[in-house]
């Protein structure tokens, strides 16, 4: 009797009780305003994630040795925002009562928020680690409270000023960077100071979201607002491997948008990117 | 003193107040389920409709000797749909009581309804006739009632049987067949009697929405759903001119995505639809 | 406890005991002579399939009412043609020996051979219905007998003269036309006798490839070797219904190359044949 | 010793003096309004043509069989129009003193005046057979008389009335399709009247070009300004066979814009064309 | 009263007569030797401009707070350069004679040589800050003295030596870098010494002209001739900071083009410059 | 008399007899595992060549006082690894006894072994320079000796320990690089030491094989397997110009892929590379 065809990003091929992480896709990108596409993202990164090693070189470690449940793709409904936040809401705690870290594969930055509603309940002491392009910290984006333009704001609303440490900023509007020079901690343009960060939030519980348009454009250009000043690729793993030596109790890697990656090299990157991810942060 | 720099559609350079017609944009995608970009749609046909003449050799008449107005882009926020088709009633109303001929660009099919909720008011008997490669008859989906997948039907909760007619339909579920054999007119893959049914409908009000992919899917490329099997050009500009000579009293051209028209000729070919739908239609 | 994710071609989610067919995936372009990339079409054709529907009005059938099972794809070796074959044929081998249709997704052309000999040798007086652009009738190319272009050649080794009915040709070198003029029945361009080979073979066992660039190379352009002047996505389908109706015991469609298909067209068009061919074949 | 590297047209390997006929790029696309690229038709269509078969199921013959010398690229200065078309005159002259049928690759549409310059002083009787979707007959396109918008209506300054036949016309201001009327022959749309205007010109000399966007936009998407509404490849194919039975006496295609065919199928057809029409005109 | 649609570059909305700046397009490409298409460049910039913001965490200035007024695209003949560099001419001096500064948005870089002249007859002091990868110093390209790659050759002849500053220099022929050595300033590769040069022509009045090409082709590969090992985008905005700081009178952006930016950063990021631009010349 | 058409890479058009290098191209994918293409890698350099400059700022050298000999294009069967090889090895042992370096286009990395054992017949004592991103250094793969993900460890088994310096790598399983850490001399993702190396190595003679991934994957996307991370371009000039001071008997540059190189920027920079190589290595 032979199997069904089961997909999983490459090595992640445990069964869920022996998991120690669980990675799941939320292709979600109904508020994004600009240029659609993270939808496929998270099928993408599991698809082409067997064009990479399992092993990295950076950090001396192999995905065959950490045990990796992939759940597949979350069932969205589309149009319905708040439904697909509650989804993924539940999903997160689910994995999180199970004494899993859960490790989200975006989609557009919001659902960012459905996480950390789910981890800020089980950790009241929740701190956010953020590396991004954008400040994501409006108050409403066209009249929308729910917009990946304001998912730190909403998390914000849930967990208050200092708790919130952004990395790499270089976009937003005027009001946003008052709102962050006010209440969260914001390094624009690079990770200068995370390695004072991390050595300050030592042991409480962090959530590290990493907008993948962090990187430079010419880096990841398959993104659905690309922006050219960014960081590149080893200050990104660097910066990953320094935020996992914190106490990370979940995370999630989001906005890569396929449809403009023709050539597949920020697709690529993102398979690169979860890899020494889940290497830093799953034990 | 120097003008700002105006864009329209090619010739639709008239003022409101002596426009016949008043064409304008409706960039929403929201419900799509399938492939997201036809909320660029409305921008890219203005924008290369300078690559296509004027003149039509096959109505023998052109955009110069007709007075249309291009009201550019409806201003959507994102993520919510009823105000979005709330946007576009109020537009379409505005239109028609001013005596004028509305012709709505999508954006994605489900934008109708705005337009159609409109008309319906002004014209208690109006009809529709609906070109499209899907039935779009579905109750709901995935769990949403206000969904592209679902225009037609929610058109049919406001005129009820008899009053749809459908031509080139080749995709649906099985119940939107049957949907359709008790509630609707519908000519399965062509136009073929599309003929005896202007003549039937005759003065009555009519609404023409024509979704572009009832185009096969080799002519019109550049779409959310792309369908194999379906119209070539010449059959579609036929089918214009036939309907044209009915009483059209608002009308629409919908998805056109133009991330997947790599090489353009989804976005010409849908220039030259809506020059000869604005030549067949205007007086 | 969550189960791992899985990946079949839509509706196709039978278990393996309870189908009927059984389809696999073959990603094998080994002996592309032009221009590479058929070995991603069967996992495009599966990830894509869910932008299509499970039923079909042209034949009013629901892949939800038959039962196929989905084997996901076969895990080559690179640059071992023989080995390859002999994959395959083992694979169909065994889902003949179980009873069931086994319906092959390519790759290259070459991938049939594997299918053929494992056909050939459950039933001897097995015959072949090809369609293709290219007569595929070469003894060698440029050295090399195991070559895509030589497929139909090494089948008719197996099967002899008068089992191989060829339609849609209209690509070969001069040698390949005289050939089929002595060995093989050709219908050059087109299906016009279609309908008098299927009477004529009536109960006898066949094999039906589908070399999708049969089609016109504006329906599906995303092949290796595009050929214009080919049919229409109508004709395709009728002609699979017609061969549906004899008695097909085994089937493949191949030469989808995802590189060379940026709009997602042939995709598209890949799943609605599949789908066709399933519901034409499976009883 | 070894050669250097040489690059023909498949199977255009001649000498130049035991050629019948010589090709020869023109790659200028210096006037074209909307979309450049043309430039790099004649080299792609060179490049590419290792896809094709020598051989011509259509005619039953086949490259290897007929002498064609391959003249590579003319070196054009840019941004000098007049002497361009000097450059393709004196070639072509040439070409035509050595009692050699000149067959020139384009480039956009206007080079076909620098060749028709030539052929009309050898041949002062010289009549035009123009397939093509736009009838190019303008008196001036903003501004300037040399024009790939003007190049038949510069031709009809040398030849003057009722000797330019155009078919498929489809595209053009209202002036044209008058000029048309009164000054040449005009079969819009398709080549329903080719037959009977071959037989009437029999044995006079006839210049034959091919804009090859003739084509519908689906079979040939890699074109500056694409038209749908277009005859399909089988339509051209055989009015190509049908005009070699004329007195061709030189010949061109163009318009081929790889940069707008990312799947190649435009450039593939092109290089079927070329390979018909030599078939078709060279003895 | 409903207004034409209008469209301007971000918050470029002011009306002329109160603008401080005057942004235009230059949509010509004609003297482009090898990969036409910065005609569609300037259009680009203005209809992307909406993914970006109007603030800049660069300088902590915000496009709302400055008046720039946007002139849309001159509209040029085809294929007559000498007009183009006219109708630049007239337009970059009516602007400056009424005290506004003109920023210039290509087109290909010959457009450059327009505005020069207009700025060269009110200041005849004026200087030349030049970013770029080609020196652009030939007297001459195939023949032609009005060349893209002559333009900076061109602009000596109206300034002579020691007025034009050229940074970021990598490409050329030899002959070029010889002419440099001997009457302009050249600074290979990268920015160095740009700090000491813009101390040194302080209040000199300063034509700013920004290759995009400057840029590394990661970073911008949209562009017609892209040169690895350039400036990344952090050190380029820098560089206009500084230049930002002289008394720059007239400026532009060129060489944008589109159809070679699939993925449309470089799109994004020549917004992004002109916004930077704008920020820094506009007091 | 005209002459064929002849296409070489840019000014290397010397005869065979009066040149001191020969470069030629190595069309080979067959081993391939991940996106195949690089088939078309070294027609495209040649190709796209007359987008750069003869000359080179980097290291004032002119490719027009170099005399090189451009051989076309290797002509290889399909799937048959073995004969390719041989046919490498034959033509590079040609153009070593004629007493000139070859320099080798590739195709994928797998050619380099035909190559290498030429030159090591020649030279007994050589040492193989090693550019890339992976470390190529697997015993086989997917059951395969022969893959380029081997090729390394094949050019090992002929020349033994400590005579392979490799440079940039950053990927390949854990084996790989213990296999490296005992074998070969390794320094991961820069050249830091390369100074050092070609220092100790002197005059002995150097295959240099640059694979061009070993460039970062916004540098270099249009290849097999992308990997962010690597150099820049100035860094792999540089390290070019280093190597180029030891004693170069033979080289390659490999890897290319054109269909995953949509903007062009990928094979612009090969094209360079290409030059400063043969500047660097040609006396």
């Amino acid at each position: 009797m032979k199997e069904k065809n089961i997909e999983t990003f490459i090595a992640c091929d445990s069964d869920y009780e022996a998991a120690k992480a669980v990675i799941f896709g939320a292709p979600f990108d109904g508020t994004t305003s600009y240029r659609p596409g993270t939808r496929f993202g998270s099928k993408a990164i599991r698809s082409e994630s067997y064009g990479i090693e399992t092993y990295s070189p950076y950090q001396d470690k192999d995905l065959e040795d950490i045990a990796v449940f992939d759940g597949g793709e979350l069932d969205f409904p589309f149009g319905n925002t708040q439904r697909v936040l509650q989804m993924i809401e539940e999903y997160t705690a689910d994995v999180l009562s199970d004494g899993k870290l859960p490790v989200m594969i975006g989609g557009e930055h919001l659902v960012t928020l459905g996480a950390v509603r789910a981890a800020a309940k089980k950790y009241p002491d929740l701190n956010i680690i953020h590396f991004d392009a954008h400040a994501d910290l409006r108050q409403e984006y066209l009249g929308e409270e729910l917009s990946h333009a304001c998912v730190l704001r909403r998390c914000h609303d849930i967990l208050g000023d200092g708790r919130i440490f952004q990395f790499g900023i270089r976009s937003g509007d005027r009001e946003e960077f008052r709102f962050a020079a006010n209440h969260t901690y914001m390094n624009k343009f690079n990770l200068d100071t995370l390695d004072e960060i991390c050595d300050k939030i030592k042991d409480k519980p962090v959530y590290f979201t990493i907008d993948l348009d962090v990187l430079d454009s010419s880096v990841f250009p398959g993104t659905g607002t690309p922006e050219a000043g960014g960081m590149c690729f080893s200050e990104l793993i660097w910066g990953i491997i320094k935020v996992g030596k914190t106490n990370v109790v979940a995370a999630d890697i989001n906005e890569l948008s396929p449809p403009y990656d023709p050539s597949g090299v920020s697709t690529a990157a993102a398979c690169k990117t979860l890899r020494e991810l889940l290497l830093a942060v799953v034990r």
